[in-house]
């Protein structure tokens, strides 16, 4: 059935790929973010930072089947060299728009996209939802607190919010920042001689949980459909793979013969050294698997930013 | 040895016993608050949700040992009804003032205090710091916030942090919204005619941990003698009593026939049977015991609430 779906953040790497995934999938997709292209339809601009600028949104919206809110701080350095920032984004915009939305669409659902980040270092594998939390950088403890506070918007019987908790995932068109994107990038850049064959990377030895973008997008259109008001649900591949690896398999890729350097600054502090998901429970609620092989994300990335490389030409 | 001691929250229930107390040690304290009486020696007025009056108030107070951080929203309804609010002051209020620590005092000891909602509904009892967190309302989600900031920061090596997480806690001078107080204050309302003997009362059959405020105080003074940077240490009697027993105690020392009556605003939500605390990390960590009787704590109230009623006469 066509439903009538808001999109906060949506111009970002998620938002961009969802509104697409829900437009070909017969939604009618509103877009909200802080900057929109100017020739964009059904768009609204907005501050999720101030009240007004959230109220305005949703007043503008209309009646509502459901809002999708990513418009979110989600890079940790960034949180970290701006802590009350990350805060007023992550926990006050999410407050913002539960307010507006119990004022102008209280009959629609809210899909709150948290993070995996809330578990910190792993009491035991694979994480599950009944794992103690334990935020340990300011991007985490906002979106705790945000998570938290869905959770008792919705126990009170305020709201329909559905919590996704996505572990790490990636896809073309992903800010090189994040460690796939940043090795595909600067792989791309070195076989068109843009950069010397020196690879900068972070701590190798750490494995995480991937999917890609596209299982991610789909994971969220399923939890509007299926999801189960007031649960939080993880989302991940259930798969672990170290960063060594995956560096491996994207340099067997790429026909240059590549120096591997060690970059301080990419090493994150109390780093983890195995995450791994249990998505039990959301397959179980909503008949979700992860559908794209992890060598498809590396094949695609790399092909991302050899077409970026390109264009810069 | 003397200290030259910060209090935020400083005309607060507990602030006010805890300067009280220190100034008796022989430190040297300095007092803040949104609103001070006029004539107040070594105050200066704060708005903790505001950065710069922050900064100002860390630069007029200059080198210090140790801030003591009691300025806080408490009273659940009040989180309840402005949750916004709650996050500005309990969050933002925490994160600035360790932004200006770090700026001005950055060798001070920080005592903040947490509180025991942040636990949410007892997974065990006694509840110890190893229990699991689950706030179930905007205040103890801010408080949960603030802690989680408190520890990332003293983790980073960025300053010196203690948590305190006091369970109930009460005394002459709690504000009669708090339960065991506002039984006090409608019982001596009643001896001098003020009221009608009907008593309006809330959940009796939940089991609470009961502090008099100055074992509270006394535990603050410890804590930053002797409490180890980096850790949260709760603090309740260890014993926990029903409202109902604490009414039936207090009903013994009135000579009125009493009609109890419930009041289905005092019921607050996801309320939990019992919360009973362990205070064996603290006890361990800086000698601290409970010293003042249940019994002693509600001679104190309802003496308070008798003066307090013939000073309205």
């Amino acid at each position: 059935m066509s439903k009538r779906i808001l999109v906060t953040g949506a111009q970002g790497f998620v938002g961009q790929k969802l509104c697409a995934y829900l437009s070909a999938a017969g939604h009618t997709v509103l877009r909200t973010d802080t900057q929109l292209p100017d020739d964009a339809q059904d768009t609204q601009v907005c501050n999720i930072t101030d009240a007004s600028s959230v109220d305005a949104l949703l007043e503008w919206a209309g009646d509502l089947d459901a809002v999708i809110h990513l418009a979110a701080i989600t890079f940790v350095p960034q949180a970290q060299a701006d802590p009350t920032r990350v805060m007023d984004v992550n926990l006050h915009g999410t407050m913002h728009l539960i307010e507006a939305m119990k004022q102008y669409t209280p009959k629609a659902r809210l899909l709150f996209v948290s993070t995996s980040e809330v578990y910190g270092a792993p009491q035991y594998l694979p994480i599950d939802e009944a794992h103690p939390v334990n935020p340990t950088n300011p991007y985490a403890i906002s979106k705790v607190a945000a998570d938290y506070y869905c959770n008792y918007v919705a126990q009170a019987g305020d709201l329909d919010i559905v919590r996704m908790r996505p572990f790490n995932h990636s896809g073309p068109g992903q800010a090189d920042h994040f460690v796939l994107s940043s090795f595909a990038h600067q792989l791309a850049a070195m076989e068109c001689g843009q950069q010397p064959p020196i690879l900068q990377v972070g701590n190798l030895e750490a494995a995480r949980d991937f999917l890609h973008v596209d299982d991610v997008v789909r994971a969220y259109a399923l939890a509007l459909e299926h999801g189960t008001s007031g649960e939080a649900y993880n989302l991940g591949s259930g798969k672990s793979r170290t960063i060594q690896s995956a560096l491996d398999a994207l340099l067997t890729r790429v026909s240059l013969d590549i120096q591997v350097e060690r970059d301080p600054a990419r090493m994150r502090p109390l780093a983890v050294p195995e995450i791994r998901a249990s998505h039990n429970k959301f397959t179980a609620c909503c008949g979700w698997k992860p559908e794209i092989p992890f060598e498809t994300l590396l094949d695609e990335l790399l092909a991302y930013w050899r077409t970026a490389m390109e264009d810069t030409k």
